[in-house]
């Protein structure tokens, strides 16, 4: 009959691999069946539970206490197995020898000092720390651990900011600096094409593809998962593309993240836009505004987002740079999906913008007859419509709207639909035309059309696009090409925030301290870069009180 | 100085041609600044308002009331042009002589035996009255109107379905059927693209960007731009694409709609998948699972959709069919971003689908520890991540899960990645594939594994995807092909509902019935088809107490 033995060392710290180390020594010494090692949090609770190695006892365990469970084969096999712990801990292989190990991050410092890099993977609680004296001593942190709050990740990346410094993460998988991997990361050739990523395997998965397709990497900076988030504002994001942009061996960037806030994607769009070189967006899951925006490529998938950037190298670099309006955005639409398709290019680049026919809640327009901010209006929608034509058969409802639009002095640019076709009016230039031509002799104004017909319809496409020309609009014909210029004239390029970082660090053979998994010092090493281990303790032996009274002392030297 | 006067008309109908030409009318009399003929919607009363045309009495008009209204430069100028609004509406002009018109739709049907079509742009309250009688004739319906319930939408639709008929719309702006152009439609070459558009100018836009590439259309059949909503559940849709998979001069299908309800969209890809030609989809501000699963293509812009459908027709037309597999999947995933890319890539295919990492909030898995249904779990979640190595590293959580998983008899494909390189597990094909055989050893079960690394990477990738196939795992490169591979695996091909729709009405000639908008009719007759147009009044003159009654006296007949 099998018998389930546990055993709880409360406050006891050990780092990940020593408990896997643990657990495998346990599973193979003599009748023991199955074996477990962890810290007694909720979801490790009940994986031991679903094991059948959760006892009595074990459920008493907080999160904070190292469980030890053992299943044997009989009741003394089981307790055999438990008092082999302490002799299993000692015999923790180490890849470095603990006694020449620097104690302290300072320390490590000294030993080498062209270290440009620390990889701090120690468990969440210590994690913001170990980083916050990385940065006092003016080193980037690669910050691997997880389990670190939001307002620490803030805190961390506002002070690595005003340093012209890097925090990659936290829960930051992967980069790759000057040839080296940090963290996660696949061998791949040196290359033209930079990565920025707020996902791990989603740079592994691109740079692995990049490295399959023949091109190469220069550099792939991570940014920890939430830095698109509205709280951090892609502080890092805006970093690293900043470090690329200035990088002469980066030709081709790429950009892949969870779908940021819009107010985020926004700002960093309009400063991958103005980087003047072609960047290639992966946000994942967000739709897409269009293939293309300018210097823009947009990807759906990471193997895509690779792909695109191979092909996009041998491409003229970026787009005409187009002088940005002043002023807000306002679309006058007769078709619905022409409206929606505008919202959906133009939301990627335009923070607010308001609709009646809105992607996301909180677009939403309240009064569809009052534009707000930047507006895209459906004229056609069934508001509208109780015993009225359409606006693609009666124009009243637009002229109207557009003198409207026109007289609010904070209107920079008039985007609106022109379609064709049977069905629709005889001659739509002959009052758009001259209501145009009005606006538009009545102070600046940009007025944008997309023509939507064929040569083939009964208005007579070219004489209808001419004369909205000599209106003084700018005719597109499909609403793709109308979006890209509305896009790009109503970007603003954005500050840079803090002093830049320095390309120093990026084009040095890469030199880093590791505070936490030896298998990243072992990787570093592996990979023929230089690296110190330090052999990290949690402050105070792991003891919170204590370690928060150390800590206040520490902040009052 | 000038002045404004209204005058209401309660309770009458008039057409909104009818009300244009009465505004344009008022505004050709002397001295007339400015006038408003419309219905007194609260927004229609705003409009005014905005455009100073609104007087306190005018104020108190309804909706179902007809409001006139003239500026002028005097009190005298804006009476004497209200006097004229009888004689102005007695000259209306009309493209028929009222005299000869049919004054039902049973006695037009008899005038055209040969109509198949009918066109419905009566006001919104009647139009669901005169759609049920085209039903009944057995004749296709165009819906035009707007402004009709959702709740009558379904009743005709399924009422259509029962009868193998089509009801295009409500709020159908286009359709082209047979080389004519139903409501707005380009004029545009007849060629081997079909389109079903759940949006009329998204239609508009792909058929004459397609025209303008120098290709064709056969058929572009409308929905209405509700029928892909939950309620509906894309009635139309369905037939609309299985009208074009059937006929022979349709050889590739583009399907345009706004984003649908996830269930909708699983069934209607599925049923795209299944049709055995290349289907381009555009569901616009959808983010595409891919560029391409199977035979299905997704487009990211209007524009873009008529681009592939013209670039695939000369491409192999479907892919190989997978027999489907049965059982659910579940994805157990070490890197959270390829986890993602899978929700996004399955998401189209598989409805319900859960994860810890969910795109939408009713994808959340209520416990990360238990699958429901179709779920992909992220194993590198920080709430697995207390004292515990990545997955990546230790394989311990994934193999454990993996036989929890194999046990579930309800269970038919198990997705995980593999990621190597720096930092990873130097031999994970040790530990999974093993596992992997044993799982597969005890049942039908499919283990597909996308391995995300370089030839470069330690691990050595070659024997790496060699174990794991020897272990009988289906073994890929990319996410992109993995995911292409389950999504056809998972899919489960709808049965038709109902009868098929007949080919009959769309290789004839079109012949068609107009009820509503004479333009309409003008432009069927320009484009050489046969056309009848009704001389349609609103039931009891438009009294709605009277048409109550008298509908239900039709009913009981």
């Amino acid at each position: 009959m099998a018998s389930v033995k546990s055993e709880i060392r409360s406050g006891a710290y050990y780092d990940s691999a020593v408990l896997m180390q643990l657990q495998r020594g346990l599973l193979g010494l003599p009748g023991v069946l199955d074996s477990g090692a962890v810290m007694g949090t909720p979801a490790n609770l009940e994986l031991l539970e679903q094991s059948g190695l959760l006892t009595n006892e074990a459920r008493q365990a907080g999160a904070n206490d190292l469980l030890i469970v053992v299943k044997a084969e009989s009741e003394s096999a089981a307790g055999g197995a438990l008092k082999q712990v302490d002799t299993l801990l000692a015999k923790r292989r180490s890849v470095v020898s603990e006694e020449f190990l620097p104690k302290s991050l300072e320390t490590a410092a000294q030993q080498l000092p062209d270290a440009g890099w620390v990889l701090v993977s120690v468990p969440g609680r210590h994690a913001a720390g170990v980083a916050r004296d990385a940065l006092n001593l003016d080193l980037h942190v690669f910050l691997y651990s997880n389990n670190v709050s939001l307002e620490e990740e803030i805190e961390l990346k506002k002070m690595a900011q005003a340093k012209g410094l890097l925090v990659m993460g936290p829960d930051c998988g992967t980069a790759i600096i000057n040839g080296v991997g940090l963290g996660f990361a696949n061998r791949v050739r040196r290359g033209p094409i930079g990565v920025v990523g707020a996902s791990g395997t989603g740079t592994q998965a691109v740079t692995a593809r990049i490295h399959e397709l023949g091109s190469g990497i220069s550099h792939a900076i991570g940014t920890g998962g939430r830095d698109l988030k509205s709280e951090v504002g892609a502080i890092t994001a805006h970093q690293a593309l900043d470090v690329l942009a200035r990088d002469s061996r980066t030709q081709v960037i790429v950009l892949v993240s969870k779908p940021p806030a819009a107010s985020v994607a926004t700002k960093l769009l309009a400063a991958a836009e103005a980087c003047g070189k072609p960047v290639v967006v992966d946000f994942i899951g967000y739709p897409p505004p269009a293939r293309k925006l300018g210097n823009l490529y947009f990807a759906a998938t990471l193997s895509g987002a690779a792909e695109v950037a191979v092909r996009v190298m041998n491409e003229t670099a970026a787009a005409e740079l187009l002088r940005p309006v002043a002023g807000y955005l306002r679309g006058l639409f007769s078709g619905g999906t022409l409206a929606y398709e505008a919202m959906l290019g133009l939301q990627a680049m335009l923070s607010p913008l308001y609709s009646n026919s809105p992607i996301t809640n909180n677009q939403q327009l309240s009064d569809p007859l009052k534009s707000v901010a930047n507006t895209i209006v459906d004229l056609g929608d069934e508001v509208f419509m109780v015993g009225r034509l359409h606006p693609m058969i009666d124009n009243d409802l637009r002229l109207r709207r557009l003198r409207q639009e026109a007289a609010d002095p904070d209107v920079g640019l008039i985007l609106m639909d022109v379609v064709l076709g049977e069905g629709a009016h005889p001659d739509p230039a002959s009052e758009l035309a001259p209501a145009i031509a009005e606006a538009k002799g009545a102070r600046p104004l940009e007025v944008v059309a997309m023509v939507i017909g064929t040569d083939s319809d009964p208005q007579n496409l070219e004489s209808q696009v001419e004369r909205l020309k000599q209106a003084g609009a700018v005719v597109f014909r499909t609403a793709t090409e109308a979006i890209d210029y509305v896009a790009r004239r109503m970007s603003t390029r954005p500050a840079r925030d803090g002093p830049p970082v320095a390309l120093d660090a990026f084009n040095r053979p890469v030199a880093a301290i590791n505070v936490g998994l030896e298998s990243f010092y072992a990787s570093l090493i592996g990979q023929g870069a230089q690296a110190v281990q330090v052999d990290w303790r949690p402050p105070a032996g792991g003891n919170e009180k204590l370690a928060a009274i150390l800590a206040r002392m520490k902040k009052k030297q």
